[in-house]
């Protein structure tokens, strides 16, 4: 199976709303409510595919009883660890007429050192069937800023490829611990590197102590740097949709192509095949199967002289 | 007892943030929750000040759970009937620069004829029992615009004096029906009679079926048309705060007052000393008892020349 840690998991809503004006009062006229963090998105899509996985990190509070019962309705493992704080809620605001959105996020609940100890202990556990497992997101409060390079040891002791998707301090400490895989996005990358010129912060990036670098460059696909070469992937043409979601997406497909040992042009085409499917979805965050498999034969990999 | 009636039920949410960017993404520093729509409020306060509480309305979903598991924290008896559809959340972002609040409502649950007619015959149960039944706020989707004006006709029918606290048609319809007491604020009062000017609409609104009708006019106080006379309670100089369930204070205030058979003097000083109280109090829609005690001597009442 592949595991997905998503230590500050959320409860996603989507509020729509005429236009939002401030200082005044809204109808709102749709409300959405699903799973989210990062790690719960990656493991809905690896499902999807067609792999067993499994989804771990906190839930606690009202809002992580309501978390957990939509999970029992999806095609995914819950093993999440009870906390007694209350799961976050992440909330969308979008204008129905421009489709412009306006995002709240809770804190999330404050992790105890005895429960970060618990979910170690079933961390430990749920490595010895995993295949791969992906860190993603943000870290909720109480939890330390090594907490991910500590998951990252861990999973190389067992064995297990280790995949980031991370931002800040955490990504910054966690590459030094040396993840199998990273995959930031333009943002992130400027933010590690101090470069925003792609390839050369990619390479840096790598340089840190990742084995493979895969930056997400929105309409300009990915570009991963590895250890047999340097790919870039790309969708064709424009998308227009919304890109919620798409970098989840990613991940789960470059971990999908990791366990099922693709060559990295097929690894690499999935994840932006899967990427570009999510933009085009009706649905933020879901993947249109039909986009998926049209897009697989269109996506364009162009390989990338050695770094110097 | 004392029975209040919250058709549209709601959790309310508060969230606070240094200011709302259109567009943008907000951490949110604060979360509160709690029980809210108007009868619930008012219950809130008729438990503080010493009155045996029974709420009912309806409740459903994962938020109506959530609602009652606060309710049962709370010195009020849960009597809410139960609904297939979910209760809705309110929230309230607060700028904590400016203290200017942007609010969001869900519709609320579509409410069947059938959970109507289960509610009905609760309601004829728990009239039994009433001293006084208010009936406040908004109707939630599939209940019918009449429907205040059914239930008070059916206290009547029980000899239960009915406080009506809404809006537009429903309170249209409502005041028709004859209730004993209605609050209209003045947005209210100008959206049935077509005035603003205090006076004249409030003797207006009580020539269309109420028998008394109170005006919230906020820092300046209530106006009263009764069958004994017309009486203004005002607080004493300006007050500065957060007037949020400052209005279900003062419906709290009133009900409490014609429960105790109190002079008409005595209960609009109650409801202008519960009023303000709330709008002092640290927490929104909270009174402050101190400041309750102390303004209680302080209000002023005037007694108006009887109308043309």
């Amino acid at each position: 199976m592949i595991l997905t840690v998503t230590l500050n998991a959320a409860l996603d809503l989507t509020y729509r709303v005429p236009a939002l004006l401030p200082h005044t009062s809204h109808r709102v006229s749709e409300v959405i409510e699903r799973p989210g963090g990062k790690g719960l998105n990656v493991a809905r899509v690896l499902a999807a595919i067609g792999h067993d996985t499994v989804v771990t990190g906190f839930a606690g509070g009202t809002t992580g009883e309501i978390l957990r019962a939509q999970l029992a309705g999806l095609p995914v493992r819950d093993a999440l660890v009870p906390v007694a704080g209350t799961t976050r809620r992440t909330l969308a605001v979008v204008d129905a007429a421009s489709g412009d959105t306006t995002q709240f996020n809770e804190p999330g609940p404050t992790v105890t050192p005895d429960e970060w100890a618990a979910f170690l202990t079933s961390y430990e556990s749920l490595l010895r069937d995993a295949e791969a497992v992906a860190l993603c997101g943000s870290l909720p409060p109480g939890i330390h800023v090594g907490a991910y390079a500590e998951l990252i040891r861990r999973a190389r002791a067992a064995g297990v490829p280790a995949l980031l998707d991370t931002s800040g301090e955490p990504l910054r400490r966690g590459i030094a611990a040396r993840p199998d895989l990273v995959k930031p996005n333009a943002d992130e990358l400027a933010q590690l590197t101090g470069s925003r010129e792609p390839l050369r912060a990619t390479h840096d990036a790598r340089r840190r102590g990742a084995r493979t670098v895969v930056s997400s460059l929105g309409p300009d696909g990915i570009l991963a740097a590895t250890p047999d070469g340097t790919w870039q992937a790309t969708p064709p043409g424009t998308v227009l949709g919304n890109p919620t979601g798409a970098g989840d997406s990613a991940v789960a497909g470059l971990l999908s192509g990791l366990v099922e040992s693709l060559p990295w042009p097929d690894l690499l085409t999935r994840a932006v095949a899967l990427a570009t499917a999510t933009v085009l979805a009706p649905t933020a965050g879901d993947f249109d199967r039909a986009s998926y498999e049209d897009l697989l034969p269109r996506i364009t990999v162009t390989e990338h002289a050695p770094a110097a």
